[in-house]
């Protein structure tokens, strides 16, 4: 896949391109993202015009994705939810679909007052082509060919994020934050330079600084630790793009629509690894609540039984610790969503008579604090660190999980910050000076 | 074109179709179109899906054509004004079509909650394709197979109003009151028994309401008086919908959103107009002014080249009349909606001179009157009847204009009124029975 023959066929983006990095191109290409915030009104989208027409004049060939206009797409599911308690998701697509589509022909009226060619498109329009799983969609395919062609004639493109359609035409949605998603596809099929994800924070920092003032930007982290401070709760970005981003090896800036700056480089693990520090950046979670099933008579496939009904309910499950008490009976232990937590009480209450098992109990007062960095590879003794830092602070450690590049413990949520704190400091991240 | 076999095909409806009249079909296929007036509020999509899921429960196949919600599209014309003096019509009909597709989706979520399948097409997803004049696109064809599909399993299909797509996917809109043309092109292509159009009105009277009380509803009324009607400032239907649906012999019927009852049904011209009484109704036309060119020198082009600068301007005009002086100067007087008149009027002082006209006078206080019916091509003496009718009010006529089945006049818009009851009564319209 190579820019500079064009790309004005349809680009299976299901196989992984090899970016052509030796090849010095004369014209950059850019596809920048702005979030709903950024859009989420009539002077802030001509603040967005300003600066895509920054962009486009400076000689850079910009595609750029958008969503809807703030608070419309809730408006528009206040609205379904007048007509029905559980609005059918084909329609609701169609419905929600409409946000995007407005943002996009609104940003181009301001950049044409502005004296740029602008043309929207809609998810059809390049044919987005996505899976028929509404309301989640997953990106099969775009047609680059119009897109190409237009930027070829010194146009800028812009693109409605969060939409695509299936085989049968029907509309479909990403599900939140699906125009990030979109922006690292369009990114990846017309071989981008960069996708620049515009949003209301200027980078990814050490933790949250309304937690730590003192925390830090990062001006790079690699994709696998965005990916674990994302899934650990620093909603700077939706997961699923910054997968996307690092399988499709498409560069990734996170930048601020508001304050000029370089933003976050997301970048591939380079192989220097070893020099950066140990930890990154300290990432939470307060969303979690933890459900307890004890007393199991402890069998073969009591972990199952007591999950797969969760998981037929399609509540998602993030921590489980299973253990086996003296008398032979299995404490089975997770955490979930706490917007999850009643209705999964409930099923496993329903069931716990047939599981033999004494008590379920729900705890909704829990955080997650983890840990996140590449350096921790190489380096023994973090998780010690973790825990001795915790400990000296009187926290008590509920539950632990541990990849490669994080670690990930349960606490008592009123200590959650007083934990972030201790931890910042105790990795110098403040001072850090290794990026 | 024939039902029974099913219309899964690209239809083309430039071609003229025959009814199949002589078939007796079991399930019978109506299509409906709701205004914007009617899909106003949530309780007004509701009521509409009362309406949709009693015509479905009766056994009838039902295509349903909705307009954006009251509002909407000046809503949204409003917020493109805000970026541009003048907006991309590509980008302003992009932005216009969300409205109908809001309206769609909702529909079909009323319905379902009503307990009816129902599905939402948008211009795109049916391939209403038009050509690419933004803002005033004109249908080229429809492809009917999904709607046929999904009628044959019991579904409600929901095509969203006023919109399609030109070759190359651009979204296009048909203008303001294009829903009507989608109905009629959907009834004509699908071959619908009719094509009912719910409005605020519950049928065409014989002027309007409030201005003679005793107005009688029509029953019935033909294409061609229709056109005449709706031209002439009676603005039940849109005048492009009531042409489509005469040349493709697609019975229509005005019914009111809000009160039950048969409506006016609109119908080819049949053998028996001479029964018909001479006039069927009175229409009137507010928006109208007068603008006068004087004093030009006679000679061969002179009425082009006052018109012609006119036409260029986009501005439309109705009555023309020319007349020569004893001078030998002629006089050319034309009538044109009152929101072109001071444009024209410096369009019109600008060439004065170059054609060596002595005076250019604008009147923005006339009004047009008109008495329509089939049955007056075999009267003689209806125009004479009305002149004098309008004598002896006291009424002067300024310009007279004639066609088959119309006679239309110009006159002081503080008459008006008079003159609308006065030929009401003089045509004795409160009490005819012969419709």
């Amino acid at each position: 896949m190579d820019r500079g023959h064009g790309l004005n066929i349809l680009v299976d983006i299901g196989k992984t391109h090899v970016k052509n990095t030796g090849k010095i191109s004369s014209v950059r290409l850019i596809v920048q993202k702005y979030g709903g915030t950024s859009v989420g009104s009539v002077d802030r989208i001509k603040a967005v015009a300003q600066k895509v027409y920054a962009s486009h004049r400076s000689g850079v060939k910009t595609v750029v994705t958008l969503s809807a206009m703030g608070g419309e797409t809730n408006r528009l599911i206040q609205l379904a939810s007048q007509f029905h308690d559980d609005p059918n998701p084909r329609e609701l697509d169609a419905l929600l679909s409409t946000g995007e589509q407005v943002s996009i022909s609104l940003l181009c009226m301001a950049l044409q007052n502005l004296g740029v060619e602008a043309r929207s498109y809609t998810g059809h329009q390049v044919r987005i082509s996505t899976d028929s799983a509404f309301g989640k969609a997953r990106i099969e395919s775009i047609d680059a060919e119009h897109i190409q062609e237009d930027l070829d004639s010194g146009l800028v493109v812009v693109v409605a994020g969060f939409q695509g359609v299936d085989e049968r035409d029907n509309i479909t949605t990403l599900g939140r934050g699906g125009s990030d998603t979109t922006a690292v596809a369009l990114a990846s099929v017309l071989n981008a330079d960069e996708c620049q994800i515009f949003t209301d924070v200027d980078g990814v920092y050490t933790t949250d600084p309304r937690i730590v003032p003192d925390a830090r930007r990062l001006s790079e982290i690699t994709f696998e630790e965005m990916i674990e401070m994302a899934s650990q709760g620093s909603k700077v970005l939706q997961i699923r793009a910054v997968e996307f981003a690092g399988k499709y090896n498409v560069p990734l800036r996170v930048m601020s629509s508001f304050v000029d700056g370089p933003g976050t480089l997301i970048t591939l693990e380079d192989e220097d690894y070893m020099e950066k520090p140990v930890v990154s950046g300290i990432a939470f979670n307060r969303d979690e609540a933890k459900l307890t099933v004890r007393g199991i008579p402890d069998q073969p496939g009591v972990a199952a039984k007591v999950l797969v009904p969760i998981s037929e309910a399609n509540i998602e499950i993030d921590v489980i610790v299973q253990n086996v008490a003296k008398d032979n009976s299995a404490d089975i232990t997770f955490t979930l969503n706490k917007n999850d937590l009643r209705r999964a009480e409930s099923i496993l209450k329903g069931i716990a008579n047939d599981l033999g098992a004494k008590e379920v109990s729900a705890d909704g007062k829990i955080a997650k604090v983890s840990i996140v960095g590449v350096g921790m590879r190489s380096h023994a003794g973090v998780a010690a660190k973790m825990f001795a830092c915790l400990a000296s602070e009187g926290i008590n450690i509920q539950l632990i999980t541990t990849s490669e590049i994080k670690i990930a413990v349960i606490i008592e949520e009123r200590y959650l910050e007083l934990a972030v704190r201790a931890l910042h400091t105790e990795y110098n991240l403040e001072n850090s000076t290794a990026f």
